[in-house]
């Protein structure tokens, strides 16, 4: 399976990053067969198996990956839903492509869940006094109840097993993680442990205790950081805060080591994992009110808090927001981040300048390159997702995954996308840059500006406090949609400093309708894709800042201060539809990459550089 | 009163447009006494009145203006609360200055709804035990179960008064209006009754009945039009469509004509409104399924006919998404009532500039001026609103209605803000020109041209199937946005054919989540307002059209017909702001204005057309 891979033995030079298909679609059938054994025993008409873990994690440790064990689809967004008949693989159109190749068409339908709900699917099917059985901890409350009151209304019941079904089957199942954890500096963090306590207690209004589930609300709140998941330096624990009393962190007790007891002490007491749920039984029986967000919440969990006899505040967990704007001691660490992130992608570009055009390198030769440079640094920790590294018609798939499978060689004239991100003690960082291997398709070069000229109308913006990120994403599509083109993802989405490359819960998107604040970190990354001929995306992370006042402006208003810096690739750039504003606007990034970036390169790569950051016209 | 004075004689050259102060503010604290005292007899703690009719009517006949009567107040947007103590009246921004100068502040507390909405205001104030009494028939459901849901948690109750305590004490209060029905022509609708009601039976679903209570979404089912309402050519009336019979109109049957009947017979049942309670308690005593809009169904009958036995399918009104996209049809008409009105703003911004620098015209002259000139077309039925008629810091007033105490001279150097429109058989129009009287600030000229560019962004963009009204908006304040400017106004409404000129659903503004759809005709009016010293305002009437196929283009876009013709004044454009686009897009819609406009009107006025529409540089 290849799971274990992923574990970098700081003396041997592993890759983060794996390019194995460490899945077969001919697992699936035999698989299959067997849970619909388990649920004929349990009597189970139907089995729903979200994608998820205990925690309602984006990145699962491998113990989790329970739907690429049972179907072969690794992607990260996925739902099956098994009868005696039939067995729906439900994702989005990320991955209709992935999802086609890694599963076996005869046992499993792959249907994409924007068109076709879980929830909808299975109600055509279901019959009146049908079980449907689900592993009630790994959905959250609310998708619980959503499926719990259709059912009801169609005759049919939700079962909670114990333990999805697949567990018991899945018999080479790897342990859960147990990486140690380690402190996050307060200088990053801008807010000592007691200060975090006082604000999230603050937050807390009439309840006596908010149970955190979340992975990276817990690091955040307690100044921690782990190793249990892919990407994300996190733990898998839970905690529970008083609000007049202590918080109390439930983990694997071998994960803490002596600093992080004394950084602990008298603030946060340490309980094995499985003293949660006597924890919360004992807080029912006293009557205690517990503040849980049902959105992360595992049904599981909150089901045991309400039958034991606590009364349920349901709100959003209060970190989310808190976490979401960055104080300035964060915003300084993750700058100092992107700046040796820059050096990095600076390197590689320039690496990929010499050697794509001689014809020997193909996707996965580039991306572990780019691994290598971050390596380079001696700061890398982690990449903060898989390296997006698609020539031609592969960088046409917007989350595409190189496998040994689909590895395409770099050619002269290709069109080549790169999106790759690093977890750094100071910062997680997530940039895209998309680069012309000699002479491309001028039709190529007109939709990179058109896509730069969103790029560049959102990094300029101004705008009101209180717009909303569905406001912001129109100024990254106009000169596209102007021209009749489109690109089917959204415009940004939060990053976390030190943890998730995806955070709430603020983005810039249709759906976006949360007000963007200062010291949010976003993405910035409007793309265009032109299946089978190449995929265009330009990506930077930018800070929510209060923008400078200007001449006969009124209103206080926010912009953007980009915090990435590598150069954007000028080959895919027709002047001729750039306005003066939008020139200057590239010309003076390109002197700031020049200037801060300089120092840290050397040699050719600091002469590719300055060719690099030229000004353009 | 005067309320009277909007009717307008054949042979009396009448305006429908009144400049009197028609209230006075020393008329409310005696009636506020009054008012008191009724509530003592009701044994009542608190009063609720909201502005409103018993069909949720956004302009009120004469009998319904409760709130002017009492305080004195005569916006569009109220809601008064009286306590023994204290007497709040709630309304928005629009109306700060207007609430201030026309009630009593001794007895009443001007509020914004927005900052202080009256629920909270109300909750800080109610004591357990509390009676609180409303007219039912002046709510919504909707509106009615908040209120009544906080009231229940306060430990206090909303009684349901018969009327509103105010009409027993307003000895002279007008009739009801008792306006003729005529029929709506079909060559304009575009669909025939029979077709209307089949229409609307596809979409009630499960319900029996379908009851119909606002005034615009029955003209437009039953191709009717009246004149109950000032601004809105409707008639005061209820309806029942039943899915497997007919439908039936509670209606005054004095409004009814032989030809209405005729056009009627075998589709459309009268009866009197005094008709509607016993018909919904039949169908209550029948079970019969009721289908009925809870945010604009008044709680008095939704809960009439729960209590009587009727199941409530709630659903929005089916004929607000019908009315919303126009037919071929009527964008035909509606383009011809443009054609027409054009022609008289055309020969007003002519008048308005040969006779303001003489320094003779004053707000009231120039609004009179301009419905003469809609007069002259034959075809006026109505204005579609009080003109808003300001020079100077007047016109930074967004909605300012001039009166003789607020009446001001038009004078050289001034930026003369006009917004009107007319109700038209074919049409309804809403147009806003923005005036330099001879030279004026630079500064306003500057932010004169932002707001073009605003405007001409959103007229000329092209935008996918699916795109809400919030992210359209953007387009018309990045400009603005730009230059730290911003206006605190929707930058677009929906408008009806010969109905109100404003109509849900779709607004462009930042709360608007309804994509565009082809057909719905909408404004497009952004501005700026300087406080004290000028406001400008550009607005045109905009269909959503399926955008024209570009070189390139690859996804089918939408995009905006202009179809308001006048010219807008170059004296406030600086062309150095404008990029080449936004002059193509000013010089050849001038010069559609010049051909379509230009054969309507005559000697000097075409002659000043000919100057206004020239090519900008």
């Amino acid at each position: 399976m290849g799971w274990t891979s992923r574990v970098r033995s700081p003396n041997v030079p592993a890759m983060f990053q794996n390019f194995d298909d460490i899945t077969r679609p001919e697992d699936g059938p035999p698989r299959l067969a067997a849970l619909r054994e388990a649920m004929a025993e349990h009597t189970l008409d139907m089995l729903l198996l979200p994608r998820s873990d205990e925690y309602q994690s984006e990145y699962l440790a491998p113990y989790a990956e329970r739907v690429a064990w049972l179907t072969g689809f690794t992607g990260s967004n996925a739902f099956v839903v098994v009868t005696g008949k039939e067995a729906g693989v439900f994702t989005d159109g990320r991955y209709t492509l992935q999802i086609r190749s890694q599963t076996d068409a005869g046992a499993y339908t792959a249907l994409d869940m924007m068109e076709t709900p879980p929830l909808a699917w299975a109600l055509e099917r279901i019959e009146k006094g049908w079980r449907v059985g689900v592993d009630t901890s790994l959905m959250s409350l609310a998708q619980k109840r959503r499926w719990e009151a259709a059912l009801t209304k169609a005759g049919a019941s939700l079962v909670a097993t114990r333990g999805s079904l697949v567990d018991a089957l899945w018999t080479d199942r790897p342990e859960r993680p147990r990486a140690p954890l380690s402190l996050f500096p307060e200088a990053y963090a801008g807010r000592s442990l007691a200060e975090k306590l006082a604000l999230i207690r603050k937050k807390m209004k009439d309840a006596d205790h908010l149970l955190l589930t979340q992975a990276d609300s817990i690091a955040y709140a307690l100044n921690i950081r782990g190793a249990d998941l892919p990407h994300m330096p996190v733990a898998l624990s839970m905690a529970l805060i008083a609000r007049d009393g202590p918080a109390r962190l439930f983990i694997d007790p071998g994960k803490i080591d002596a600093a992080v007891r004394s950084a602990f002490s008298g603030a946060v007491e340490i309980d094995p994992e499985d003293a949660l749920l006597p924890a919360l039984e004992a807080l029912g029986a006293e009557g205690a009110c517990v503040m849980i967000d049902p959105t992360s919440c595992n049904a599981a969990l909150a089901d045991r808090l309400a039958a034991s006899g606590a009364r349920l505040v349901e709100a959003e967990d209060p970190v989310v927001m808190l976490r979401a704007v960055k104080t300035p001691q964060e915003q300084a660490a993750t700058r100092a981040a992107h700046l040796r992130d820059g050096a990095a992608m600076v390197r590689f570009l320039a690496f990929l300048d010499r050697e794509a055009p001689k014809g020997r390198l193909d996707e996965i030769a580039a991306a572990k390159a780019l691994e290598g440079f971050r390596h380079d640094t001696g700061a890398l920790k982690e990449i903060s997702f898989d390296t997006i590294s698609g020539a031609g018609p592969n960088g046409a798939i917007v989350h595409y995954r190189v496998t040994q499978s689909t590895n395409r060689p770099i050619r002269k004239g290709d069109v080549y996308l790169v999106d790759s991100g690093a977890q750094y003690e100071d910062g997680t960082t997530d940039i895209t840059r998309t680069v012309a291997i000699g002479p491309v398709d001028p039709e190529a070069v007109r939709c990179a500006t058109l896509v730069l000229k969103g790029h560049i109308a959102l990094a300029s913006a101004r705008f009101p406090k209180g717009t909303p990120g569905a406001q912001i994403d129109t100024l990254a599509r106009h000169a596209l949609w102007q021209h009749g083109l489109d690109f089917a993802h959204g415009t940004g989405h939060g990053v976390g400093i030190a943890l998730g490359v995806h955070e709430g819960p603020v983005r810039i998107s249709k759906a976006g309708m949360k007000p963007l604040e200062p010291g949010m970190l976003l993405s910035n990354e409007p793309g265009y894709y032109r299946e089978g001929a190449f995929g265009i995306r330009i990506e930077n992370l930018v800070l929510v800042s209060k923008a400078e006042a200007i001449d006969g402006g009124e209103e206080p208003m926010l912009g953007f201060e980009t915090i990435t810096l590598a150069p954007i690739d000028q080959r895919l750039i027709d002047p001729a539809l750039l306005t003066k504003e939008e020139i200057a606007w590239l010309d003076a990034y390109h002197a700031r990459v020049a200037e801060e970036i300089g120092p840290l390169v050397d040699g050719e790569d600091r002469d590719w550089l300055g060719q690099a950051t030229r000004p353009l016209t």
